[in-house]
């Protein structure tokens, strides 16, 4: 089984985070700028105020079976100082079917989606 | 179970819509800016032309049982008028296994990926 | 079944890949601009430096007995050259459970999800 891990996290931490998954053997990393509304960020006027925050979503493909190590990788940069804060972010992990590599046109086995960048 | 609500919806309806989720208790939104493409819209020269619009996508994590309130929302939210017309957008639902939050490092637990926001 | 077919390409191959697959019979194609990270490409200074390049995300969701009509399309209009080069990027495929059209509300039969366009 195939798996994308999918993060959302605070774009300061991107470097960070890429870098932190590159040394653990994960190169291929697709980057999407996003917006992300937290309750617990941003401007409060009066009462309570929700917004909008830059935020930047990462995908990364691998097999199931290493999903753990891209999570840690992940909750280990991602996070603010050591007790961490919210607006932090999130990961959400979901099944993948099939992965095909352009290039070549092969269709890749589940043990090494990684391996080949997009 | 958890589930991901993808809504690709008119980028004039976002803020009416993510009011509304708000308003349901869905605080935890992700936005991204991205093109769709429809038949039935755009310019129209000579014969038939397909064309890219703006549109926004909304993300929204929730618990399976939760999924037709959001999706409720949205409909009634993002349609143009009271008939609606063509490219008001689709809603996609999909399979989450796990979700964690960044700043405590914790999984949550399939009942309540939504409450502590992004 | 439903499934959803997240195509990741070279920008530059944008228009070919969405004109194709509007020929193949797919109107309806969300796009997003993303960052990709690869190991082959980029600069090299001195050792090995890994960037992030431009490129296109391409959401595409068919039933799950059409899906390698819409891979194949995208394998022969996608790749650089002949021979293709690493760089040109990855195709997913994942599940999806639901689809629902906001200008209708109706939930569409796992049959047809392209037919009516976003």
């Amino acid at each position: 089984m195939t798996v994308m891990v999918r993060a959302i996290i605070r774009p300061e931490k991107s470097a960070e985070v890429m870098k932190a998954l590159l040394d653990a053997g994960y190169p291929a990393v697709t980057k999407i700028e996003v917006f992300g509304r937290g309750k617990q960020q941003g401007l409060k006027v009066g009462n309570v105020v929700y917004d909008e925050l830059h935020k930047d979503c990462l995908l990364i493909v691998v097999p199931e079976a290493e999903k753990m190590l891209v999570i840690r990788t992940i909750l280990n940069t991602a996070r603010t100082g050591t007790e961490g804060q919210h607006g932090d972010g999130k990961i959400f992990v979901s099944p993948v079917e099939d992965v095909y590599t352009i290039s070549t046109g092969a269709k890749e086995s589940a043990e090494k989606p990684n391996l080949v960048t997009a």
